[in-house]
């Protein structure tokens, strides 16, 4: 190894993380770059080449994608987890099997630094420095777009793309969009450019992981998803069944893309402060919530769910958008989302239709807390009707004294 | 008045409430009968000549329709009130308007009982019983379905129609739909029957008040809605504008039932313990959520909406639901939600197409938390991308120090 | 066995529970007396003895000491459990491992019944039930305080000592006191009677494990409390180390008996909506809480912390009051209590005086997020004071958005 | 006015802030000092003379005692505010007044720029700045302690002496106590130095508001407090009563300071991520509180306290905390306070005796949620026992449920 300082850099093979390759080399740095397979589409060989062509030492390239899915993807369908009552975290749920890779890499091959290209407004900087101090708190950070040795060089794209050009390094021809993206399994996010009017509707060509409901099929398509312990375990469609997560996910992120599934748009509150506008077509994910979502009606208990939602759900989906999953209480709180996910068993009849999966039915062979016999207002079997006349009773006591005193001082019930 | 003791009594035109009403004064009671108008579909001279022709002293029918908007429908939309992440609580949010208005009705015709045709084991009967309570403590109440005199003797549909044939009363020769229903403005209920089975898919000719999703128009609509401090003013149709809250309320109805929009069809847990299965159309609801959510995203600070979310949304809700209205509770929780909604001025433009309500783009010309030039990651402005590093690094504190702590005991940090 | 239905009644061998004893007689029931020892002062044998002099098949006592503290009041202790900010929950941690009990003597006894003597308005005849109902079913319940046959017998104290004297039931002759009381290890509670007014000062000679703090000793008493995952294992006095849960737990009384420690007057709100007024002297209770509570502070994650104050004190505190111990939301949160607690370890030092207990000390040799050189204002080591100007920079941003949006309207920020 | 940059700094005439005056004047600012009274005791003619030799351009001296406590402390009370369980929040109380005070100086002189004594690690600066920025989001802040220029010239306490000594800045002989305090008239807070330890036991010479409760008078103190709104409106001693708001607040800071009431010792979590040790005495709080806290079980509903609790205490507590007393959501959880407040009448009478307030009795003339008659077991005046069991068996419904369905599968319902 050489004298020079080591950094990992996160590398995607675009305009921006090729320069900051270059510039890390021109300062001195030996730098290994890192690409994480979280779903999304690429030329894996042609990054590869790249990295090399520009100077990286090595170009590490690691398969996560069964990582992600089952220890972030599930996790988030066992918490219907959702950000802000939409957004289904489907970057945020990346980061941290990124990060935790990324640092197994720079560990690996002895860097003293990581770095990457995450802008200094956004969320995933904070996602990823988070993961990669509570992992390594000793590890040092580079990040460029927040230091002005590098950002007042390179004030915008022109600069780049000058840069680029003098150092020569490779630059695809095509016209870059008016928006930037990020794409894993879970999701493809749209960010920034024309998106930043919020009245500004998307373009229809914008979306990659989702057809136009408009142009969706008009035939619908019914499937079948198993869940065990909250955990998607079997997907059955009209032609075959999927068990392997990798392979059920990607399946439900064709049959989503295929009917429109799952696009979600919307001005979002960052964890800096700022609020942003994000677009996200999440077939898979959208179709797995509304699947467990419902499951969770049948088998779980009322008074845990409401806990649940109010305490796990809540919070969980707050730490994962804001970066922290390595840490203390994002570990307090998964272990009630498990805990209490042992009931939710069972499986979940859906039809994919222009844009929305429908509830056909839902059924569970294990869980008992549901009773047909029970719930049907026509059976008496093992209640007494009189019960719930102490019951309303005894509940308005305190309403009854609550209404007294209002009436004693003129004031009506109805409004605050 | 003549000297018998006196019931205002809930009466619907149907076979239950007009064996009630017959029962009643078979028991000695004068008899008032009340029925509100909270949007669904009747026909009042009807119910009226039959109440009368059954022996009802009096019929009392009230238009409650704008009350239940104003009062009721549109601070849950203020709210995204929402019971156990799907169900609108149409219901549950007509009971408190009709209580109210049957007591102010009782106490105007000098009754000192109240009754209603709710079973023993649903949420209605306590709904509808807590604020008979709160309202006037002293208030006595006859609930025929919980009274063993009556339950034993009508132990199913049967004997009512007989009691029916031999107390002349009049019976549509309409056969019975196997499943119950309720309908109001905000949405129509199914439940019971062919339903008990939760795995049996609705049948298509259930729903009343949206087509199926597979029959909406190919053609979208758009519509635009505006909002006052949470509460829609405005909705914007390519041919007219409604500001009337009744009129703009139907009229989403209308295009929320063209389109399919707001078909819910869940598990859900009702207050007394049971689980449920129950169908709801809810198209105006749903448009109105989808919208008032959305803007909310533009104008609302983001702490305030994760309190309010976690705080108001989710307790407002359950209070609803178990018939918690005239609480002191629920005054408290919507006192908080009105000073929230301050801000939400604005308005959501939208695209009703095949089942759902699709956002185009929101803007507020009042509200000023959003700034696409603060959010666009291309605009230093104000902004000092250096301060990013020591948020990082002062958030970081508290992980590094779990982290080696974790490390130094030979664990991992990435699953509880 | 006869062919009598056969009863398990919680037996305390007091007036009321006497009648109870022979009027279930009486109605044709073979009775097992069952008395829990859960540290309550009393004369076993002579309990024993007078339930068979009165009729009863047989006499059950039995010892559940060490289960109630370990299983119910050190669980308190780690949750810092308190309802209404002051009540440490005494006889609610006792009721599940009496009912627990009880149900396994009616098991084993063959009983299709049990009874006790809670009264109509208290919340010991809810925790009692819910338990009964939840271990088995089941069960039938016979709660003579809420049967009009036996309460319009006797409808007060002289109705019960006449009828003990008609039917031979030995009376004490010690004057009743004008309150009621019901200890346990954990506490002993008083109500009802003088109390009922809140005005009312509690009487010096009422409390029963606590000197008045006026007569404590001057000379105060120091102490050192170890704890493993928040759970109390060992006590340090000048004298001798206990270890023993029960004798730790008993010393505990007795030193904060001595000093005056844990007495308690409220006025609180019951199950059934009812307020009432308590008072209770908890002197372990009281010493455990403060001291866990205090290392807590020391070793606990802050986030951790707050999130555990917010979810799992707030209401696994609730759910112990209502008597909701045998339910899967106590299991669900409990759960999150144990996981949070695997830190709590270390030891306090307290003094003990004239009514309370004060915190001399606290450290731990295992858990290391406290560190004095970090905190320290002196030492920059591995901190960078300009970090934090980034820190408020991040955190100002969303507040002057705020601030400017007020300031265009003319508002004050400063009040709401 | 001169050409120079103009601050307005937070001067207390201590060492630190002495240096960084003479060090502002150095770097070529023209300073206004600001020094707020908040109760704490001061020399102020000495103050403004040393600021005024040092070379200020003025000093400004406001009394800020009223709008503490009526604007801060007061409604700390009526929340039951308290950080961690045990912190009464005194420093955090005075900052948005005095950041509020400072910032009208600010303006009025003209000051771009404002500063302050603060150090890098603690939770001041934050809360002083977050309150600069929201009330005037263009002002700029000089922070000394986290300017290399100023912190690396003056590395510790000895640098700062030489400076003064160099510069002619007045020292006081008196040594330096071996920790830092800062008082006000919510409480005197200790803490660095030699409590950095948190093992350390605080040397009795420490405390300055309560005398050891030791050596407090033999004799206890009664006292009433009326409260109107859940704001204290009167005490009333053996000698006087007291209604100014700054009167009662000071006659009770008296009192508790002789009986030795209100002393804390607690590892706390700042807000930066560091635990630290403090110690704070805070008498008129201590008292309050207790006192409030008991009022609310009279005449608070059961639900409202409940939800008031998880919500608006906790997280008013740490906003106040954090420093976000300027913020859309201190706002909008203090709306919730006031609001639930408005029933919060009558008057609580304590007894204080060697380090703490007991409660001797309340009472209310216009709240009527309390009545003995209805609490009372022996009463069934509007009461029928009967609807006890219905409440039971409704309650138990879901119980049963789930305990059949761990009873099937062999599990036991005790322990999670």
């Amino acid at each position: 190894m050489s004298a020079n300082p080591r950094v990992c850099l996160a590398y995607s093979g675009g305009l921006d993380t090729s320069c900051i390759l270059r510039w890390l080399i021109e300062e001195g740095y030996d730098v290994v770059c890192f690409l994480a397979n979280v779903g999304q589409e690429e030329d894996w060989a042609e990054v590869e080449r790249k990295a090399l062509k520009i100077g990286a030492k090595k170009m590490i390239i690691e398969d996560l994608r069964k990582e992600f899915i089952t220890e972030l993807c599930f996790p988030a369908v066992q918490c219907n987890a959702i950000y802000e009552g939409r957004y289904l975290l489907g970057t945020s749920l990346a980061r941290p099997v990124i990060a935790r890779a990324q640092m197994r890499a720079a560990q690996r091959e002895g860097c003293q630094y990581v770095s990457h290209g995450a802008t200094g407004k956004g969320n995933d900087q904070v996602r990823f420095e988070l993961a990669f101090y509570a992992i390594q708190p000793s590890i040092k950070i580079i990040a460029p777009w927040r230091d002005p040795k590098f950002f007042n060089r390179f004030a915008g794209r022109n600069d780049l793309l000058d840069y680029a050009a003098a150092t020569g390094i490779p630059v695809t021809s095509t016209k870059a969009k008016p928006w930037s993206m990020d794409s894993n399994s879970a999701h493809c996010s749209y960010e920034a450019g024309v998106l930043e009017d919020p009245n500004h509707t998307p373009p229809a060509d914008m979306w990659t992981m989702t057809v136009d409901p408009m142009n969706a099929p008009n035939e619908p398509e019914d499937i079948t998803l198993h869940f065990e312990k909250g955990i998607p375990t079997k997907l059955i469609t009209s032609e075959k069944e999927y068990t392997d997560p990798v392979e059920l996910f990607d399946m439900l992120n064709k049959i989503g893309n295929k009917h429109g599934i799952g696009r979600i748009d919307i001005v979002e509150n960052r964890f800096i402060g700022l609020k942003s506008r994000g677009c996200y077509d999440a077939p898979a994910m959208t179709i797995l919530r509304a699947a467990h979502l419902d499951l969770e009606g049948l088998v779980l208990d009322g008074q845990v769910r409401s806990l649940r939602d109010q305490f796990v759900t809540h919070n969980w989906s707050i730490l994962l958008y804001n970066g922290y999953y390595f840490s203390a209480e994002r570990e307090f709180i998964e272990n009630s989302l498990t805990f209490c996910q042992k009931r939710v068993n069972g499986e979940v009849r859906l039809r994919c239709y222009k844009g929305h999966p429908y509830i056909l039915g839902r059924s569970s062979s294990t869980e008992k807390l549901y009773s047909a016999e029970e719930a049907s207002m026509d059976s008496l079997q093992d209640f007494e009707p009189t019960d719930t006349t102490g019951f309303v009773a005894i509940q308005s006591i305190r309403l009854k004294k609550y209404g007294l005193q209002k009436a004693d001082e003129g004031e009506s019930l109805s409004r605050a």
